[in-house]
């Protein structure tokens, strides 16, 4: 997608051909500051210190790490000691795993001296391919929302929370991809970007649309039931860290009450699912668990002063409780848009979704 | 109630017997500095400044302000000149033109010796009543909570929106009332205090809560329906700016995401609704203007740095929209606690609450 207008990937290769470009997204959205990495030790210190962070990017970064590694040295020990290294940053990360395993795969077997340009293309290839897939989860979410277009004057407005956007992926993010779409094809749009306390990932929606130039409003994460009761909500699309066998929504703690308020007034609520983020080995929701985070997520704001300046600031000083997700029963989701297209029914989604056993 | 375990209201006599003090709330919760008004022009630069604020509170600062321009020339002219300049600090406070105007009534009629006296003597009535109001909607939601204290192991969990605390009254509070009762009276209680964005005068109810010792966790307004899931919160009580003759009510936006979560989960949903802030002339909800303030206030977010500098961050750059209220229909309300007593239906409330005309 764009910023300021330059179309751009979150992840590249530097003209060099071989180094590699990310932002730091310590940074933004405050401000848009590249990190080259030239070495696997420096990808490793990016994923493990949120430098890069979304599980399809860091399993790119670490792809990549992977290659800087062998373009050093080839050799068997060194590729195990770089795997190793790499998958230690963010253990409990699956797509990290995941795509080490697909590079040690590819590399393992062949002649040292091969290895790089294999390891390079390899990396290459997972980085379209998420590209690809969030594209076509795009392509699934397109005709809803020129429906909606065509059925009203003015543009259609849709209502997102947290940043399932394309920073935290390679390209076009999950329930982002609809909008960048539909925006590119001429489909009059206005995005209501939820803050998102804890962690105000909403400013990285609001970031990013307005690079690319979407119209959008920023608002409190408060604010969405009122304007669901003025009509003034077409459709609700977020992401999701993960959807169980029976449908239900694991997402950023907010999300369910916003797909409650959706339910109330008759607005549709889509959620965009990779079919790497389907666990079909979990039941329902109720047996996920759900990670309480720092209270100091809560207890402070981060972000810049009048002068510029990066700082955090108290919003209290009493003891505070932060769980960081909330789950959206299978009812309450009117739609999955996934790479295989849009799914209505939480039935089909293992029919179409979970891998073969 | 108590700050620091000293009990106090938010307005009294200074041992002088005559100058007034007020906590100055631009400063609350960060710190607390008493500011004593001598003058009338005091008082109405304290409104006006919003160094005081709550309806309740500010009717009671207004009436002393009277007693103040009384005590320096009790003479009509300066009767009505100190009248007009109080009521001009802020038009729209229903309480301020209240209070000033039954001063206006007790002390008019009298010979000028006599009048600051009783313009005292007025204005601490106004303040005895505004607490014996809030004590009495406190008694009404008592038995609310000692019911579900009987019913279970360990505290009732009460969540709050917003800051319907003694520091907006006299003293007590509105939905805090039951709460600082209850706690008083040995009900073991922890309170959920949203954050309520923007504006976060959940940090005001955390800081009251703090000062009176009950147990408490701030929370974002995210959080609420993940642990109404869980089963974690036993009751809602909030408070309220308007609740229309059907029984709908205007309160701080985010209100009415958690009233549809307690909905859905079976917790009951109480309001705290003073006589004064039922308002039977107007039909229902949907003919509430909902008030948008500054975008800033979503924009920003204001706090004490870490080292203690009073600041504000900026959350976002992009446009922002902020409608400061939401509507909760009365559907979804369990019971109203007023001063004269729990009412459960909304026809109750006109026969109960409505003026005699």
């Amino acid at each position: 997608m764009k910023i300021a207008g330059e179309a751009t990937r979150s992840i590249w290769l530097e003209p060099d051909g071989w180094s590699v470009g990310i932002f730091d997204q310590r940074r933004l959205p405050w401000s848009v500051e590249p990190l080259r990495l030239a070495r696997m030790e420096d990808a490793a210190m990016a994923i493990a210190d949120m430098a890069t962070r979304g599980a399809p990017l860091i399993g790119a970064v670490a792809a990549y790490g992977l290659a800087l590694a062998l373009r050093e040295d080839p050799s068997d020990m060194a590729l195990e000691a770089a795997f190793a290294a790499l998958l230690r940053t963010r253990p409990t990360a699956v797509n990290l795993r995941w795509a080490l395993e697909r590079i040690h795969a590819a590399v393992r077997p062949l002649a040292p001296a091969e290895r790089v340009a294999a390891a390079y293309a390899c990396a290459a290839a997972i980085c379209d391919e998420d590209v690809a897939a969030n594209r076509a989860i795009g392509e699934a979410g397109l005709p809803l929302i020129e429906q909606l277009a065509r059925a009203k004057d003015g543009p259609v407005n849709v209502m997102t929370h947290c940043n399932p956007g394309w920073l935290a992926t390679v390209d076009w993010g999950t329930a982002t991809a609809p909008l960048y779409l539909a925006h590119d094809q001429g489909v009059p749009l206005h995005v209501w970007v939820d803050e998102t306390r804890p962690r105000n990932q909403g400013a990285l929606t609001a970031f990013e649309l307005a690079g690319h130039g979407v119209p959008h409003s920023f608002i409190t994460d408060n604010a969405g039931g009122l304007l669901m009761q003025r009509g003034e909500v077409d459709m609700v699309i977020v992401g999701t860290d993960r959807v169980t066998a029976n449908g239900d929504v694991c997402n950023k703690v907010g999300t369910y009450l916003k797909a409650l308020a959706a339910a109330a007034h008759g607005v549709p609520f889509y959620v965009a699912l990779p079919s790497s983020t389907y666990d079909s080995a979990t039941v329902d929701g109720a047996s996920v668990p759900i990670e309480e985070r720092s209270a100091d997520e809560v207890r402070f704001v981060s972000g810049p002063d009048d002068a510029g300046v990066l700082r955090r600031v108290a919003t209290s000083v009493s003891p505070a409780r932060n769980p960081a997700f909330d789950i959206t029963p299978a009812a309450l989701v009117s739609g999955y848009l996934t790479e295989k297209g849009l799914v209505t029914s939480p039935e089909e989604l293992s029919a179409i979704l979970a891998p073969a056993s």
